[in-house]
């Protein structure tokens, strides 16, 4: 059912050519754990050396494998890691059976691959509350193990999809004293995202060299400008994981390098765009910029304000500059602000200005402006010097259809 | 166009019988402000005497006519007192010209009826930042002032509404020393509505003699358990305003009286209930019972992150007793849990225990539940003694209509 969903209009061309990174392969597998017809199981395997980094959902109500995965991040290894990921059931809030196909999966894993069970991760992804038929999965681990192959990043994109509409992907070379470094990340999620967490499921994987502890900070420092900044509908998964995995290929330390930091960011921003432009329902993609406002942290809850509000995400679908929806939500937000130092921007649109509309200010350019897929909101709050820029999508009949009408 | 939504599923069979309240009189009129072909500005006088209490929304971007009634409540007074309100604008987000439209109409009220202006309160709901033709107003207000009737509060119910299907009252009797006391309140509100406020315009009369500062502590509390306990989109109106007027006409003395306590707070309630039944686009209304949680502020954060929560009410439209979305909604709010201390019903029927589905748990069962028109739901957490309820209703493609497709 998931695999009626029409594409986004907001999705990319096609999925990216990503570059190889050395140390990992993928396999994927159709076990039917939910779904039928398509692949929903996809097992990664990184050589020895590989340092693993992992950000997670923090809500109270998280899933068995998120709690497993934070368990072992962190623990230093020579080993190399595996990470099985399927699609179609969470296994999330299934008591100590969720606990149990954990173990048994990663067990299988370990049988397979040679690896200690200390250094297999795993993801689940779909419906909540329903016990992970685990035999379905660990039935195959043989043939994923005996599939494995570096060039199958693609496959394993699709094969996380729940009701994606299509699979995210994002790469970028970086060249660090004459040696090229590489980047290769792909991500799902289409519904029950909100920030303040790593959001969704998101693999990405470099052949750079990068110490575990400082691939851990580079990865959260990172998380809370791209992931933690997008919002489709104000609903926190119970599953969200966000791991980083440098195999060490290149033999390029890029520790503090600025370079590598900069792409990673544009990798993750970019799998983060992808994310909220696959919204469920979404029919515009936008950006929400706030700045001077009193400090950083009260930016960002202005700018979520405005990305989860029903009324204004509604009135983007409607294509109806109304601005006084934005007022609205920051005047609901809880951060500083003051009414008549407002400053409110559809674009290059100067819409309203000192507590009140632009004597400038011509309904029918923003009608206009408001018609375009991409859309960009400015709002000065004029207090300081607090910025942050928040992605969101529209809200849609779309997004009724597919939540009200069947479970994903 | 208001006019052409349908009446809400949810409203009762008709307008209430409401007790004549002593001491305040009602006019109604149709100004022309922006709608056409119905009533938009109500007039109530209120006697000589009279104690008036007010909360009001705490939104940064409050509208003109909130911060002048803010300033003018509390004032001690002989005179009795006078309250306008319009439809169809809400003077809000308007600079300076809002604070003349204020002035200017608070100062024909004083003229028409002889109050001091510290004495009449205004308030304006419709569409936010567009100029208030104050004029339409002002020209009418001495035929206002000619046509006052006690009887007049249902028509001044109806001259309120903007997206609402149906106009709201409630009101109760108390029998206190063998004298009775009456309550009659109005209110109107269908969408923005969120909680952390008095939610949109709430008006209150009685007869009964209370002084101000308890009347207004009285009105704080029970605003606690009422308005503040409801939502329907999560989003925070910036005109938001309750005001209670006790006329003393009943001679009775009501301070620290329970009972009268008690009939003002099923007033409130039911208005508040009346309100959530008219949210656009509702086809259910919810009950979210929480018991159990660490404290009480925990519990009412735990009740509005289920309530707010777009992928739960996507369900309840779709009558899905999809269980994993409260848990969902629990795992991010914030607040304590412990996923395997949850407990969940739907109606009496037990879904969710130890952090799993219910051994007798029957899908059938809850699906056939889910198909009713007023829903409950409990969440016990089984950390401590924190309770709340809070009320919402669900979000259907009807909340999408209303919101993307015309300004209210």
């Amino acid at each position: 059912m998931v695999n009626t969903l029409p594409r986004s209009p907001l999705a990319p061309a096609s999925f990216p050519d990503l570059p190889v990174i050395e140390g990992v392969r993928f396999a994927s597998v159709a076990a039917g754990v939910r779904y039928t017809g398509r692949t929903d199981v996809m097992l990664a395997v990184l050589a020895p050396g590989t340092t693993v980094a992992g950000v997670f959902t923090r809500s109270a109500t998280r899933a068995a494998p998120v709690l497993d995965c934070q368990d072992k991040i962190g623990q230093a290894a020579d080993e190399g890691a595996a990470i099985l990921v399927n699609s179609g059931n969470a296994n999330a809030f299934t008591g100590r059976h969720g606990a149990k196909s954990v173990a048994e999966i990663c067990k299988a894993v370990a049988d397979a691959t040679g690896l200690p069970t200390t250094r297999v991760f795993s993801a689940s992804t779909g419906v909540i509350g329903e016990p992970l038929p685990h035999e379905r999965i660990t039935d195959r681990i043989a043939e994923l193990n005996a599939t494995l192959d570096a060039g199958g990043i693609k496959a394993a994109a699709e094969a996380i999809m729940t009701t994606d509409t299509f699979a995210k992907g994002a790469g970028r070379q970086v060249v660090i004293d004459g040696q090229t470094v590489s980047i290769a990340g792909i991500a799902k999620g289409s519904g029950m995202i909100a920030p303040d967490m790593a959001t969704m499921l998101v693999y990405i994987f470099t052949d750079a060299v990068v110490d575990q502890p400082r691939l851990q900070t580079l990865l959260a420092d990172l998380t809370d400008r791209t992931f933690n900044c997008i919002t489709v509908d104000s609903d926190t998964s119970t599953s969200d994981s966000l791991m980083l995995c440098a195999t060490g290929a290149s033999q390029v330390d890029v520790t503090q390098n600025a370079a590598f930091a900069a792409a990673l960011h544009d990798v993750m921003l970019d799998l983060a765009h992808q994310v909220v432009r696959d919204g469920e329902g979404a029919s515009k993609f936008v950006e929400i910029r706030v700045t001077g406002a009193a400090n950083t942290d009260d930016a960002k809850v202005h700018g979520l304000s405005i990305a989860n509000s029903p009324l204004v995400k509604t009135a983007i679908a409607g294509e109806d500059p109304n601005w006084g929806r934005i007022v609205m939500a920051i005047g609901k937000s809880g951060a500083s602000a003051d009414r008549d130092r407002l400053n409110i921007r559809f674009g290059d649109i100067l819409v309203a200005e000192n507590g009140w509309v632009s004597p400038d200010y011509r309904e029918e350019a923003a009608a206009e402006y408001m018609k375009r897929q991409d859309l960009v909101i400015s709002v000065d709050l004029g207090l300081g010097d607090g910025q942050a820029t928040v992605w969101t999508c529209d809200l849609t009949h779309g997004y009724i259809d597919i939540n009200a009408d069947y479970r994903s």
